[in-house]
């Protein structure tokens, strides 16, 4: 009998989400939970879509929910709200709100008897399960994470709130030279500008001051302002034609030394290289709804993360096929 | 209160063990146990050495055992036996024999409420947490395991065993054109050949017949025929001076596709470069001990591998500062 999964919202997450069900024949789309009117909403795959009102008229009938809001706004409400009554998954990335995040939809799982897997992607997610496993395997040593080349949406945001702008994509580029020297062992101290530079291409309105557009975004707070930063006006064609995918990636480096006095080195590197940051996400929070079906069938509720999580609930295969075939 | 360890075993692997319990202040060395007798073994850190035959006189008082002895013919027998009376951790790796010592050692350590975590090291191990992830995450893909460069121990042996050798090490390394193309995502299929070569560095008795010998190594079955391999003579210094070190590492690289026709390519990479091989794998046994031990203190017993630890196991944090520092 397959796992029975909705989905939460349907942007690029959720069409994630749907085509990767596809290739996991253990699962079943049941329905897309919108809060657009359903019928002005057109699927991938043809699975029917449901207002989110409805939603509680599936309660039992559907094995965990997928999340796919954001999670400025969305998922701190729909997260905890949704957890009292279904198994749930979503990928909060405000890495400082976790713990917050974590109370509330612990309260909601545990009073529903449901699991509710939360910061599940990528970072947060795999890259954080290889910052622990680099830390507990070499307590003596020191990690990096560096991220990209990839598209950041926030900075791309940022730059299109900007007078005259009326387009923007923003790539975040490691420094190879820094990540040349962790590699090598170095533990380099980087400052925030030396681990990433910052690449903008922006198409801007007609008439609009370019000089005073780059200043803005060069001084920028937080977003620009500690980075080396480049900037290259396009227009709409080339922007549509040269930057239309949704790239991303990175690496989480451990070096550290073992031995008695610390005389040998290691390096553990994790890195990937994705053509859609989205469609990565999605696969990696479907492996992780199957997980939650299964703990939660085990008798297990509450929040969790993936440092809770066996690796073998994420697999399809039993665990004497895993033990035999890939151990 | 610290976590009682033993070590089983005082060769390469049981000395790596002793230098990473210094790292983790968490843990605590009780002793080592040895069949030879105990006065003759002279530890790094003072730490007291007891005979094999008083080992049961622990129970009780150790929380886990490391057990470092050797896959062909200890590991097999000292598991199953030790799994009855303690928690145990061992680094079995003949891929091929894994289903039939998990059986072994599962019933052993039920019969006596303990945990025993079999193959736990790099490969099997980190390697095979990397295979399981990549094949999860991206069903519609393909994995692919290089090793090196690296001393291999078994190949090494191979050579020794030739008449007129007196010395040897044998290096595995990943053929670079290989790596490159699985890095981009072509999805080559590659014979055992196009993966690795097979370096030899061989010391001779005086007048051996070097032609005889590199013939020999080249066309032995199962280890060099089915590789492109070259062999060096060298003298017994410049062995010592150029080839005493124990390094290894590879890679597991997943490469798959998502997306609703598949359109979009994805790439994981896990890399290791050690300087120690057998420090890095007692690092890791160190790190599966203390989890052994939590999830006994939980209640659970029988046999584990890496696939059935939840990842916060290992780490000496709490679950909520994880959470907060490195999710």
């Amino acid at each position: 009998m397959s796992i029975k999964i909705g989905i939460v919202g349907y942007g690029n997450l959720g069409r994630g989400v749907e085509c990767a069900l596809k290739q996991n024949p253990d699962m079943e789309l049941c329905g897309i939970f919108t809060r657009r009117a359903p019928e002005t909403v057109k699927t991938l795959t043809n699975v029917k879509v449901y207002g989110m009102d409805n939603i509680l008229d599936f309660k039992g009938k559907i094995d965990a929910l997928i999340i796919c809001g954001g999670s400025a706004t969305d998922l701190p409400v729909q997260t905890p709200n949704l957890a009292e009554h279904f198994n749930v998954i979503d990928s909060f990335d405000t890495h400082a709100k976790i713990p917050e995040h974590f109370a509330n939809v612990d309260t909601a799982a545990k009073k529903g008897g449901n699991i509710a897997m939360i910061s599940v992607g990528w970072d947060p997610g795999m890259f954080s399960l290889n910052r622990l496993y680099g830390e507990t395997i070499l307590p003596d040593g020191k990690d990096y994470t560096f991220w990209g080349k990839g598209v950041s949406q926030g900075h791309s945001d940022a730059i299109r709130r900007i007078e005259g702008v009326v387009d923007a994509r923003q790539y975040t580029i490691p420094i190879e030279s820094a990540v040349e020297s962790v590699r090598k062992g170095e533990n380099p101290e980087l400052s925030v500008r030396q681990k990433h530079l910052r690449e903008c291409f922006v198409v801007v309105s007609d008439g609009a001051d370019k000089n005073r557009i780059e200043n803005e975004i060069k001084t920028m707070p937080n977003y620009f302002a500690d980075y080396d930063t480049t900037v290259h006006f396009i227009s709409a064609e080339e922007m549509k034609r040269d930057h239309s995918g949704i790239p991303h990636g990175g690496m989480v480096i451990r070096s550290g030394k073992t031995g008695l006095g610390g005389e040998n080195s290691h390096i553990i590197e994790y890195s990937l290289k994705l053509d859609s940051n989205p469609e990565f996400t999605s696969s990696v929070l479907v492996a992780y709804a199957r997980a939650a079906y299964r703990m939660n069938k085990e008798g297990m509720s509450g929040c969790k993360t993936v440092f809770d999580v066996a690796p073998a609930y994420l697999s399809p295969s039993s665990a004497e096929d895993l033990r035999k075939r890939i151990l």
